[in-house]
């Protein structure tokens, strides 16, 4: 038989009523064939006329097909002579068929992956749905004033200005770094102007950025143990090592940081709010913290997370309003007042490392998208932002409020459970009865079968001798609904 | 004098027509006399009576202003004897007083940064505006539908569902990843479903994922010379060292690569369209390519940066189809096809790796904004976007056209143009005449002083001898302004 003769028997099927083009159909069967090895290197193939009439389909269909295969080098051409299967596909690859991974198989292979990447897959399991009781950090989205927000949304992308879509800033929209200044130096007693100010997508693309310009793989960094997941896990994914330094009454315990690491250059701090025992760090260990970097060329971020819900009195000050020796990055965030996904954060960083991490920021992520910064600046500039504000902290003092005295009524003798002057979370810790019979993991797990969304205080330590404790989210729970959460979980615990 | 009457005389000076509220005034002056030592530790303050009567306010003014310096540990209140300057502030902190960082200060200091800090400062300047005329890789802003995007974006945002604000996917929303997966099986033979999908950034952020997955600080990648200062940036910033393997008429010389070096497990390569020679790596180097990371438990970065602009034909397939062994990352991006400032691109990962990505994507930048992503679900979903993209790709081939008419016409003897078969800008080698006159560098500096945006060959070489030339990109420049500005381009080269 001849090789022609052989190539017009091949199995090729097309289907008229496929949603596929007909060429397409024939390009992709050729194509696999050549790759599965039934044709092979210097096969000619039947001329487009023969192949069209034995497929009854136009010769414009075959002659797109091969067009394409010659393109992409599957075939050659030859003037006069036809098209024949390309004869410089190496035998090897051609060898790996069949290997294609299959997404069904039972074992799924964990192929490849770096030191660096296994450690980060094992960090944080991302989490599924949360529910509003007691997740931690979940503002009320039910809250927002979404008509607002949906019309400065399709006003600033009616008709953008070219800034908006071109040549962007690697710090960000000017007029949210501006907003942004404006707030922080007013709210927050942050010293600093849009200058300063870069916008990232939230606390840990900050928190990375940072370490990216101020650490070396391997350098170490004092964070406070416990503290928040998401910090740790930003510093570890840019190498840091971590040295986790005991928060007491008074906060960060700075002494304790610089015995431990002397050679630290890095401390990772919330002084306002500390996540998740909720300190205030005093103005002497505040004090004593930019001492601390002052004297060792040293740097601080304070991650001011939470701040702008405290309740009793006016926010206090940030650290950064008292460093005198440009000390402290300082970050920000807007998804806990507006909505989590929104991801839109800040930095703002000491006058002479601005231009290093807006270069930084270049070389890692380019520039932050423009879509919603132009919204968010005219609804910060036009007082939106801070209503919202006074109404949600109003709303979460009284949900705050209203879940102390249901759990104290309900559960009293099982949590010892204090109020908190700030955030959207309390902390229960575990009375010795109920750590008798669970731990707080348990607990965690027992409640989410019912439906509640806890997060345990042990998890939040480096150390695996952590206390034991809730941390219990209202921010999201409506008053008329705390008293049946509370039941859920009253009854998660007497189980 | 007794220390109240020291204390009474202090100079508080309020403003009544100032903005700012007065107790909030007279926090910052007492705020700021004592840390800068003018009221001292242990120090009486007088009463907020005689104060108030002193300084003519209420007394409920100085009561806040105390309160709020109490609360802060500025001051010590002792019931009944009145509020004390607190001692507790240590020493050497309040030394740092008058150390403040000069924002105008004559000499800039560079203080502490790491040596990644200090190379990636180092790395790409960010860049300022440029111009339409010749920037590479920049869109025809002005041509995208911004009515549709406005209507979409306002209509997304209204009343928004749950899943779009609070406990987001890692990975992005699943109507876009499902809209991505379809398009990408369709136009560009990519074998995937929206399981494997992860929306990110860009391709830096792509490229910078894959990196801390796949490798560990110090890891060689073989990366394309000339090639993508953005990739390299992103690669770097990961800690990657990159091996330089030259680019010729096939494409990536995997040959050599192997060669350079051995142990190295990841190359990132652009084999649809080089940037920036334009070259589309043949079929048999494509199938070298996934040979050699199959045999060493590899992998293989696809950045398929603006295959979406392809003139001759239909857009050749992806390497990623022709992948038997899952060892292709796939990386595109909308934002050259829609507009720069969007910042949404996406990841094609391996099935048995979308967990350890979705991981590490979790701890590094916890999920992308949903903000655009619903509003380009939809606009790809109901065809906005396969239209925009045809409307665009012709007139991209117009210009592209046009551009190399006028070029050749007017500076024919100083440049070698060719035409290009895809993406959004021509290459332009210096003809001899040319070269002995000035380097691409020179040409690009002075063509600045001209209002025009060039990007020179040599620049793309990690090399210091790479070759002459200017990338002409020409998708924002309107047919009828293309002889003006080659007529500027023309007297920058003659001069």
């Amino acid at each position: 038989m001849r090789r022609t003769d052989r190539a017009a028997l091949l199995p090729v099927a097309l289907e008229r009523s496929s949603d596929k083009p007909m060429h397409r159909q024939l390009y992709d069967q050729l194509r696999e064939m050549i790759l599965s090895g039934r044709l092979v290197g210097g096969e000619r193939l039947p001329s487009t006329r023969t192949l069209a009439k034995d497929l009854a389909v136009s010769r414009n269909t075959v002659a797109a097909a091969f067009d394409q295969l010659l393109a992409e080098g599957y075939l050659e051409g030859k003037v006069g002579a036809g098209s024949f299967v390309s004869g410089e596909l190496p035998e090897e690859a051609l060898a790996t068929k069949g290997k294609i991974v299959d997404r069904d198989g039972a074992t799924p292979r964990r192929r490849g992956l770096s030191k660096r990447g296994q450690r980060l897959a094992s960090l944080r399991q991302p989490r599924g749905r949360r529910s509003p009781a007691f997740s931690v950090g979940m503002p009320d989205v039910a809250d927002f004033p979404f008509d607002v927000w949906s019309r400065l949304m399709s006003k600033a992308w009616r008709r953008p200005p070219i800034d908006l879509l071109a040549n962007a800033e690697p710090a960000g929209y000017l007029p949210l770094r501006e907003a942004i200044a404006g707030y922080l130096r007013t709210a927050r007693a942050v010293r600093c102007d849009a200058e300063q100010v870069i916008i990232v997508s939230g606390a840990q693309q900050a928190i990375g950025l940072a370490a990216h310009v101020l650490l070396d793989d391997g350098d170490p960094v004092l964070v406070e143990e416990p503290g928040y997941p998401g910090v740790r896990g930003a510093l570890m994914a840019a190498g840091a090592e971590l040295i986790p330094v005991p928060v007491d009454d008074e906060g960060f315990d700075v002494d304790a940081g610089e015995r431990m690491a002397p050679e630290a250059r890095l401390a990772c701090v919330a002084p306002s709010h500390q996540f998740p025992l909720s300190v205030t760090m005093t103005l002497a260990r505040r004090l004593k913290l930019l001492e601390w970097a002052s004297r060792g060329d040293g740097w601080v971020i304070e991650d001011d997370y939470d701040s702008e819900y405290r309740y009793g009195g006016r926010p206090l000050a940030a650290l950064q309003g008292l460093d005198r020796d440009g000390r402290v990055v300082y970050v920000g965030s807007f998804s806990k007042v507006m909505f989590p996904s929104l991801r839109l954060g800040y930095l703002v960083v000491p006058p002479d490392l601005t231009e290093p991490f807006r270069a930084a920021r270049a070389a890692l992520d380019d520039h932050p998208s423009t879509i919603a910064q132009p919204a968010l600046a005219t609804f910060i500039e036009e007082g939106f932002f801070a209503a919202h504000l006074r109404r949600t902290r109003k709303l979460y003092s009284q949900r705050q409020e209203k879940l102390l005295s249901v759990l104290q009524a309900r559960v009293g003798h099982l949590l010892d459970v204090a109020p908190s002057e700030a955030g959207m979370h309390v902390m229960a810790r575990f009375r010795p009865e109920l750590a008798a019979r669970m731990t707080d993991v348990e607990a965690v797990e027992r409640a989410r079968d019912k439906g509640l969304s806890l997060s345990c205080l042990s998890s939040y330590y480096a150390a695996s001798n952590g206390h034991q404790g809730l941390l219990l989210g209202y921010a999201a729970v409506p008053e008329e609904q705390m008293a049946e959460a509370v039941d859920r979980l009253a009854r998660v615990l007497e189980a």
